[in-house]
């Protein structure tokens, strides 16, 4: 079942790995097939070093397990919450890559300072309110979903692949896993830029908004030019 | 005698280099058997890149050599009055890791800023006092356990498995070598993650006591969630 | 067509890559042949890991394709300025490399604050002015490409290969391309160097003209003494 | 000539490379036969990963090159001055590592704020004086030697086997290349940690002399205690 979603599934975890984004069993990815409405995800707590394909864990929108032996990452609620609000998403991942979390820490938005951002986030990257004792003490993954959504009400999350959780880590998205792998990547980095702009800048100006613009639209949407696919 | 042990203890100070947690010969992996009251430990000044299972050193608790023909760690001392106090540790790892190190220099407990940190430690990661001249004059490496006992009146140090060693560097445990060498990694992540965030925010509130009690219970204990071997 | 220069460039490209410059497709080396006037580039977004010389593109000084399939660089129009203002410039990198960026973000020119920037960088590193949405709005790679040359009104390009590009990235410069991937592995390290000497002395000095002088001209022009073809 | 001598500098002048305290051509290393009075050196320019031993030049305390067919290392004047001063040094190492370099141009003392640095360094690295604009002009390389014995007029160059030189590097020395590395890989992290601890904490204080006394005396001199080689 889902054969070749297990494997790009698979693939990507391990590709958390090597990019350095994850130690252990510090992250999880996720895959959605919207006519099957099954999810593809990590197991709970495997090294990402001995993963196979053959491991992933399938369930339905209800968290039910529908095929594999184990058990699936106990994010997996949070995953299934933004599957749901989420049309356009067809991968999710969780992580707590050194930088995003950091910011986590700090607990801001991380504002766009670059063109670096520019060319990926259409806008600051939100970080999440704490979440309250009772939503932590009943239904927590879930309503980490909650709070993440409460971040795209005025937001585009098409537009804005990611999430600071607060003093907790990063959910990032893509149409496909391999997206959601690069979209990670890049927010881990402009976190980084952004943390040592502000460190020496404490007061440093987002940029303008006709230069977000500039980048976001020249690889994003119907007048990008950039890259070899354009105008499609 | 107790070649399973030492092969394990090797390839823990071989994994302590291979982690980036230590050059050169600057720290030590020892384990105990509770059985025998025998404790194998790294041979001193011995660099990881030449370390073979035959050169670990036996020693009983009262820090005499059982068998081996090199010097034990010359922070043996160290390693044996923990042993002797903290009845459930297996294994226990000292090193001058970057962060953790530097933490031990600025000289303050590590707070819990986030989950990262909650998943793994159940409250702040705390820092001893320095030494008085007499105690480093007389016993120093016996000493320098007394001073982390001291920082484990109020703790559980089977909750809280590491302490930063004032001015000096970390000592970290577990059950046997591989969580030791886990809990070294982890230490050392959340210790650059601390750091950073305080940096930024130096009056960085710690996380809600629910969320602790959340994120370390999720992994640790009776009810725990996360992993394939739960509740057991 | 410019075999030679078409492997050249694409070596330099994949060199980037493995000097930690960039990721994925975020930067892009040129090279012109000056007795052509003809431009090998880049092709935009093509990975680093799948880059071969026959995808290089060649255009002309006015950005019209001579051969190749794919589509050049997006920053194509910036080299292209640049050529025709440099006359001594054979080659041309552009890249978001993490210590440069965030120099370019903070938005400061890099003063020459030690020796190791004496060595290559006769005098400070410019960082443009902002753009205004006129000139984002309109021809936007060449405005680019304008702001930098203001930067060069009262400095010689030929004595400081590399400017920053405000809130953006950063441009280098070289008679080749090898001397350009050398001038911009050594950039991010001056730029990271000079972050951190800033970040603790925040108004440290400028090194004396006399040792920017002497380190300077030991390795360049007519009296240098440095390596092994001096004097010529 | 000093066939043996030449394999073990040109293969620590390689080590700096492989150690990441070197780029490019940024670094030498040299070692002196006592007997003999001559100097085996890094040829200048020459990059560490075409560096073979035939190609180390051989000069005499007044840097009159006795074999060897390249130029060699720009810096030899301050090596040689170095090698007539510090009578027990068999082996002197320049750099610009990183951390050494920035804690050069922040322009201070490296204070010894740890056990780390205690074991290795028995008392603070000085950075030594800027040098005037006549000693820039006139004789530079020798004049950069003379600054540093400045340094150690009341200090031991035995016990501290390394300094900062202002505005630009480090130099680093042991009895032969391999001890010299290693003094220079552990000056680099020692660098790297002191530069952390005091960003947090600006007034750090030094560690008490009593614990600097226990940390270098356990590993140095007559009653060491550390290692398999004690009590020689």
């Amino acid at each position: 079942m889902l054969e070749e979603l297990k494997e790009r599934v698979c693939k990507a975890n391990i590709e958390l790995f090597n990019k350095g984004l994850v130690i252990y069993t510090w992250g999880n990815v996720s895959a959605i097939d919207r006519q099957k409405l099954l999810i593809v995800i990590k197991p709970s707590g495997i090294p990402y070093t001995e993963l196979t394909p053959d491991q992933m864990v399938v369930v339905d929108l209800n968290g039910r397990i529908v095929e594999g032996s184990l058990n699936p990452s106990s994010d997996t609620a949070t995953h299934l919450e933004l599957y749901n609000n989420f049309d356009e998403v067809g991968s999710i991942i969780h992580t707590h890559s050194t930088w995003a979390t950091i910011w986590a820490q700090v607990g801001k938005d991380i504002p766009p300072l670059g063109t670096t951002h520019a060319d990926h986030f259409y806008g600051s990257i939100p970080c999440t309110r704490d979440l309250t004792e009772n939503e932590v003490l009943n239904d927590y993954e879930r309503n980490t979903a909650k709070v993440i959504l409460e971040c795209f009400k005025d937001k585009e999350y098409t537009n804005i692949p990611g999430v600071l959780v607060n003093k907790h880590g990063v959910f990032v998205w893509g149409k496909n896993p391999e997206e959601a792998i690069y979209n990670a990547v890049v927010m881990e980095e402009i976190a980084k830029m952004a943390y040592y702009t502000l460190l020496m800048n404490g007061n440093n100006k987002k940029i303008e908004k006709y230069i977000l613009d500039k980048h976001y639209l020249r690889k994003h949407g119907q007048n990008a030019y950039y890259g070899q696919n354009i105008h499609k």
